[in-house]
């Protein structure tokens, strides 16, 4: 990876690409933050050309909301964190990008989520939002966790337990499982119940299962026994996730995404305990990773994934 | 619906629509089989027009094996029995086709299947193929069980057994759950693993999940506690559909789809003795509903939905 012409007054963009919108953040050689831009989905998975072009757009609104003109991408290093990469036909495809910027450092968005969570050092995330998965690195040694997606996994994750509610509200309207708040909080939600519902979500997105886990939440502090096991089943996961991540020993552990902070009062106290705060954005890490890339004399601790 | 010019020399086609394929058969006066024709999906909940398409197809092969002109449709009344006509939008759909034949007669794909089952009586039907439901008809009153799909439902089905076998191989990668011969058969099978295999079933259609069913049951044959627990929770879930279509005394209860004689072993022996095979097929069925709507001689016992 080329060194020349990048310094410590370079520009650098952070990309935080993943299934529902990219993030894209401008910061200044001091990390001060310039700019921010959002676009949409860019999980190359789901099409190479369209995230790429999530990451572009994204990319022009940070740099215009800097107040500087899109032909200065080409003066700036984007590092970028994009789901799917592990997979090594996405990284190939999207390693051929002719990207506008002067150089683009690629690694997975969980890496760089680490990375901003930890602020470049060793250490460990749960992703807690639409979908689940845990990550640490420690000592230049990797492991993920889950990432199996909506249909064979998230367990824990919004739309899995929006996913768990609408399969116990079904049951519970064929009269083959007990009954549920949670049946009048989606038939009200959705205005439908029974065979209608079905058809009514039978396409529909991870994230619209995602919208439904606040209800569940409320039913569980009712008292619903329904939605207080599906709660329970899903934080008994992510505590798996998360002592199995703590055998590494990193020097944090931090829970991220839309859905952790609800799920807190349901997993294992001694593993909460455990846990600290993020101390900075995903974009963050990934400008990280890129520094730490492309700057020789750069402090920090990154190891490359 | 016009009964004129249907008489009892008139051919039936019985047309069985469901989602991965659409089945029809050409019967003469006296149900002699005169012909078959097998097209592609037909469920017009994912395609009203390609819906149509199948059945249109199905019956031209069905005639041609016959012997018949495709001019002929016209003189041929058309039981239909399809999946999605229990939704009141894909119902007028359908019932808005210019059809080529002489009459149709629609109904549920469910309904045909019971009535085939039951060669035109009352009683109730329990479909484990690549999905699951239930169905009752008695006394002119019905009842469906399940039918939630894949993503939302389908439990004790073949694709949901793959699913679940899946979903237990991935959280065992992991080492986040007990280890199970189904990781060597399921990594043979797709010659990768992890998330190898999450990029490769994450856009697979059920039928490729079903496909899995029967590496669970040589699993929980070779005693895999994994597959057998996969197993029982699917046979406590039919065993519970069965009770409750059987609370409505139906006269006959039969098993049917490609799964039924594999799951039979796991189900309550006490329910098994309670079934008896089904004594024609769903297009047998569907032609059973035409002639009981069309015929006002028709002898047999057949309610209308």
């Amino acid at each position: 990876m080329s060194l020349v012409s990048v310094n410590e007054q370079t520009l650098f963009l952070g990309v935080d690409g993943g299934g529902s919108k990219c993030r894209v953040s401008l910061f200044a050689a001091d990390d001060t933050l310039l700019g921010t831009g959002l676009s949409g989905p860019a999980n190359p998975v789901y099409g190479v050309e369209r995230a790429l072009a999530a990451i572009t757009e994204g990319a022009r609104l940070a740099v215009s909301d800097a107040g500087l003109g899109i032909e200065q991408l080409k003066n700036i290093v984007a590092g970028v964190g994009l789901a799917g990469v592990h997979l090594p036909n996405i990284l190939e495809a999207v390693n051929n990008w002719q990207h506008p910027f002067k150089e683009m450092v690629l690694t997975t968005d969980l890496h760089t989520a680490c990375l901003g969570a930890t602020r470049g050092g060793d250490g460990a995330v749960i992703v807690i939002g639409t979908g689940s998965c845990g990550y640490s690195i420690v000592d230049g040694h990797s492991q993920t966790l889950g990432a199996h997606g909506f249909l064979m996994g998230d367990k824990g994750s919004g739309a899995w337990i929006g996913l768990q509610a609408v399969k116990a509200v079904l049951i519970a309207g064929d009269e083959l499982g007990p009954k549920t708040v949670l049946q009048d909080l989606i038939a009200e939600k959705f205005q439908c119940e029974n065979l209608l519902l079905v058809e009514k979500l039978t396409a529909a997105p991870s994230r619209d299962f995602a919208d439904m886990a606040g209800l569940v939440f409320r039913a569980a502090d009712r008292g619903d026994a329904v939605a207080r096991a599906i709660l329970a089943d899903g934080a008994g996961y992510i505590n798996l996730v998360a002592k199995k991540l703590l055998d590494n020993k990193p020097p944090r552990l931090s829970l991220i995404g839309g859905v952790a902070n609800l799920l807190v009062p349901w997993l294992d106290p001694a593993i909460v305990a455990q846990t600290t705060a993020p101390l900075a954005q995903p974009e963050q890490g990934a400008v990280f990773y890129a520094r730490s890339q492309l700057l020789p004399g750069f402090a920090g601790t990154v190891h490359a994934q």
